[in-house]
């Protein structure tokens, strides 16, 4: 068994906020983060996945076709748009990292364990002291 | 002479667009940054300032000095915002990385010069393949 | 179960002896990190939990209570200090890395466990070529 | 139980190509990583080892015989090589990232064994997006 | 006049060494990186080009019509090559980072000359210890 | 005319403080930084020079001549030291960044103009948030 580490990354605006409670009671829970006019941030999106070594060639996966169901599952929807607004597989939930890294992983899950491994895990750092780690 | 450095950083969101022109011709130049819901980025913004060393103390200047008039000129008022929507000093300008650089020397140009010092470079990271640097 | 890492930094000073050891004997073990007048470090500590995301806040915990555990028990006492003069938790340690992160861990194992969720990893960084983790 | 990861680095050039195939066939499996020619990486190696804390030094294991072990064993005979033509341990292997780490596992696994700890895992860095883990 | 600086990488295999000179001879001066059978790195190559500030667009210049200019002369040409035998600017060119500098310059000039800007700088990032700047 | 930059690293205890000055004047001026114990730093040093290529090698100067000089004049002298105490050519000096850079630059100019160039700057990272560049 094996673990290989693919980075991709996105720029996105979000906001944290639940639209059931007040401006004052949103700043007092997300604070700056719950900012009406946005703010963004430059994700890293870490996808790890397992499984035998190809003795044809050496992979477990070629890098290339996992890179594929990353940017067409994840990345094209989700660089340079709004969280919130603008990614189908964030609509209702509050854009935290964490909740992020869970929606990632639905998204690639059925996809890469097509291939001969397994998704692993999905780290998404927001910013260089912060990041979030789910193993499904 | 010696040149002192002291990097900030602020997380914002911001797009890219003319108001006079159509969602086609700003696409055609600005790309996925004109997306009209915004994008974000984690700056990083670098301050360079040049001066004589006090020998009473070893500094150019006072760290803490400093960064005071960096954080409160510029990252109170730009960190977790829309730099089109919520920033005093980008009001009515293109938010590019080109006019940030521009607009933050000219906030702390003035408190800087009034210290044993003189503002030399402000630099501006937007990923970590951009950048821009300006020196007045 | 998520996991959310925090990172913080600290700049200390510190020596690697046993004081029952003469000087050779000490230089013998430990080498240049040894020297009796000390030398030191910019330490990164990276603060990993694990929990339940709350539905309400999209959190498995909000960061500004975590950051403020860590600054309190940890980064208030160590910061620009002497590992092994000033900071009560390291009192009559060897101020290696792997002593720093079981200590960390003992001061703020009790205050994350209130929360609603639990440590799980304490990393020291302690050069670009040095880590350490400790998982309780 | 404690973690401990020494950081150490090499320059290589390599090809990933199965001499039984085509010049097509291997393109089109490994793609411009078939270049007859070679390419080649600034490979960072992460070596952890695990064990208990030695009570006479505050160490798992002296920093300074584990990195003589990885650099003996495997940075000499890797560094500023061709992986495919001068490295003894990678003959007749297939030189992926995973392929390496797995040799570089084998390469060390018996010597840090008879030290005071186990060894944990090998991860190789080929690129700042591309990484390999391996546990044995 | 402001200043944009755009980051490319490229992963290529090298070797340092005279032909007139014996094998011994290109040791003594060139070291490990003289070793016959290539090794490699994964260089970093930061370009930087200065003008004023288009008012239409609040850009120097486009950063994608600056990124195709040097992905076309330089990235396609170099990256996943060996510098000595496939590259056609480096060809009986000793392939130092200074001569890399220097061809790249020369590769990229006309055309960046050519938009509303100069360029100012060529930067290659060997190593994480080792860096070189030419400004023509 | 062409410019090498090379880094090097060391890890040393200091103190900022005036003998002349009360502990709270020290705290005034300093803060943190005067704790009377020490701190310490992960220093990052690099060294530019600048001068013709020579045409025999492709080097401006040799990097393993280089990296000799600083490391004989400066990081054996420095490195996992206490800058006020074990540094002779830091003795009566306040060790800030500045000072630092300056003594280095004095240490090492000579020896680098006998080779076939000029040192051009002396740059001191202290953290990843402040660094000390001196052109001379």
């Amino acid at each position: 068994m094996i673990y290989l580490t693919r980075r991709e990354r996105f720029n996105a605006a979000h906001r944290l906020f639940k639209k059931e409670w007040s401006d004052e009671k949103n700043f007092e829970v997300f604070g700056k983060c719950s900012n009406p006019n946005w703010h963004g941030h430059n994700y890293q999106l870490f996808v790890t996945i397992k499984g035998e070594i190809n003795p044809e060639t050496g992979f477990v996966v070629n890098l290339k076709v996992l890179s594929k169901i990353v940017r067409e599952k994840v990345i094209e929807k989700i660089d340079h748009k709004n969280l919130n607004l603008d990614v189908d597989f964030m609509k209702g939930k509050i854009t935290s990292a964490e909740n992020i890294a869970i929606a990632i992983w639905q998204e690639i899950e059925e996809d890469i364990n097509k291939l001969s491994c397994e998704l692993h895990c999905v780290k998404v750092v927001e910013t260089e002291n912060n990041s979030i780690e789910y193993y499904g």
